[in-house]
């Protein structure tokens, strides 16, 4: 009998094996630059604290999509470098974390400071989380040169890092911490749906193409799939589904269990576009409006705690549920539809589906 | 009769001319991705502030050096392509300047504020600095997809920013502005000269890697050069004569015209690793010793006069000139050796030492 929890350790803990590898590899480059002794150390804590420790979904999707695209016939080299396109990925997301994390002032990351709050790194988080980004260059150089795909794969790290740069500038400037103006966020009621075009804006670029799009593609690539309609599929299915998963992060921030997801809610406080208070706007009467705009954004415990009790007269609990069940369906009808002739597997999305439907981390 | 100036203001302006059609397109990238408005003026604010207003050596050195190694036979179309990597430097430059500015706490850049001291801008600069960084990308894929040398080109521009982050990496942690230890700077002795191994390492990484020889090699592959040899030369004299600018560069932090160099010397203040203190570290007695330990990297203007004045009573000015002197001998002879048959022409490196020999900004 196939235990499907013993597959899945085993695949993660081969995942978690290369990531040393790759740390040496690093830093033999920085042997070969004779860098000064104390500028290797720095650099190999800067990786080691910033890259691994996090769920690694994103950089285990790379992996699992594809099997489900090759099967069996995957061999043990080709699931070795899906791994290592796997933690790039994981680089990625190291290398925007430090820094969002110094623009949001937050203070803790997956449970520990963040590390531009450790001792004697500060603003010099920033030129590291820039090394992280160059690992990505260093690894698809030596990696995947000979490849016939790898401009395909450099162009597109490029890309969805400029995605995710739009997407953060958005949120950064729609939510200034010293000057809140709700009226910014602008949601708008159409006859049919609610559209929430910032709200939008901010979440795909910023997280549903390096989260989503991103690692799926890659897949893509090495499985040797090059019909565009199976990139716009992918793109038709992932990026709704990125949505819909910084959704419930939103939601997460305010409503989870800060010892289970690892980090303190601070959206309300950091005066953030999130879809809470975008459907608290649609919903408000004047009176609450009034609430809203006088304690939302405020760094005071007490403003944020009136904010949650509005949240709750409006019951804004039950609009995410039926907000997550509505996608649920919507994503579901999609995936049904894939044309699975041009070399994309529904199978793909729907272990996406799997993982993150009524996620509580 | 050629009048050399009017020539080289018409260089000048052809390449000034470049610039806003490039801000352009960047402009119709975001508008394609529907960004919300503010972030679409915002980004254009990030391009004009920060990527003109230097003084444009580095970018326009790609399209002088293109000429001296093709002559007339550049065409009209070549000249404008080889304007465009010199931008790309010079984007290249802006990502780095705006985080480094941060990163060392400058107040000043090119006779203006510093970006992140703009009102409301702060450590979104951070993000800003990514997207400078992001449009070199995006213009190697529009200009150079189609040609043999594009992966090459792409290769390169990550290599010189992964050196230069290692460099920007050895500056700030030898100079951390809390704790001075200017033994950590390390200057040693040898029988025939001095060594000093982090400051080069410093210097050349820092440095000398993006601004002098990633624009000649820009423009050898422009110029269709492949022979290693050739590649090889411009490293081994360029590399030697960007350590020579960085260090007037020092020199000219404390003994240059902040009105005439457009910033205020910091590095006394700010505890950095410069050629000056290394200098004054090796002639030292035991009581002067005691003054650096003492007035080095202190934030007070008292104590860096203390600095400055003996820098005067070690004579720290001549050295510099005969350091001066020596190195342009050196580098002359290494240019008397370089193998024109290579593709490489020794009037590329004799244009770049008139440049910089005796520059007083």
């Amino acid at each position: 009998m196939v235990d499907a929890k013993a597959i899945k350790e085993a695949n993660r803990k081969a995942f978690l094996d290369v990531f040393p590898q790759l740390t040496n590899e690093v830093l033999d480059e920085l042997r070969k630059y004779n860098m000064p002794e104390d500028a290797y150390e720095w650099t190999k804590q800067n990786l080691e604290y910033n890259v691994p420790g996090g769920k690694l979904n994103r950089g285990l999707s790379v992996v699992d999509t594809l099997y489900i695209l090759k099967g069996d016939a995957a061999t043990e080299e080709e699931l070795h470098k899906a791994r290592i396109l796997g933690w790039l990925v994981e680089f990625l997301q190291a290398y925007f974390l430090v820094a969002d994390d110094m623009m949001d002032g937050s203070i803790t990351r997956r449970g520990q400071p963040c590390w531009y709050r450790k001792e004697g790194v500060s603003t010099i988080a920033i030129n590291d989380s820039f090394i992280l980004e160059s690992c990505i260059f260093l690894f698809l150089k030596k990696y995947f040169k000979e490849t016939s795909y790898y401009i395909d794969l450099v162009e597109l790290f490029h890309e969805v890092s400029f995605q995710t740069q739009l997407g953060q500038l958005c949120d950064l400037i729609t939510a200034p911490e010293d000057k809140v103006d709700l009226s910014k966020f602008s949601p708008e009621k159409t006859t049919t749906h609610l559209v929430i075009a910032r709200h939008k804006f901010i979440v795909i670029y910023k997280t549903a193409y390096y989260s989503f799009y991103l690692p799926v593609v890659l897949a893509l690539h090495m499985a040797g799939v090059h019909n565009a309609e199976a990139f716009k599929q992918c793109h038709d299915i992932l990026i709704p589904l990125g949505e819909y998963f910084q959704v419930q992060d939103d939601y997460l921030d305010c409503y989870g269990d800060p010892a289970f997801i690892g980090k303190i809610g601070t959206d309300i406080q950091d005066n953030k576009c999130s879809w809470l208070i975008n459907q608290a706007l649609v919903v408000a009467n004047s009176e609450q409006r009034k609430v809203l705009d006088e304690n939302y954004g405020k760094k005071d415990a007490k403003a944020e705690a009136k904010i949650k009790q509005l949240y709750i007269d409006l019951d804004i609990e039950s609009r995410y549920k039926a907000y997550e069940a509505k996608s649920y369906e919507e994503l579901k009808a999609l995936i049904a539809q894939v044309d699975e002739s041009t070399g994309v597997k529904k199978q793909v999305f729907i272990e996406f589906m799997d993982k993150i439907y009524k996620r509580t981390k």
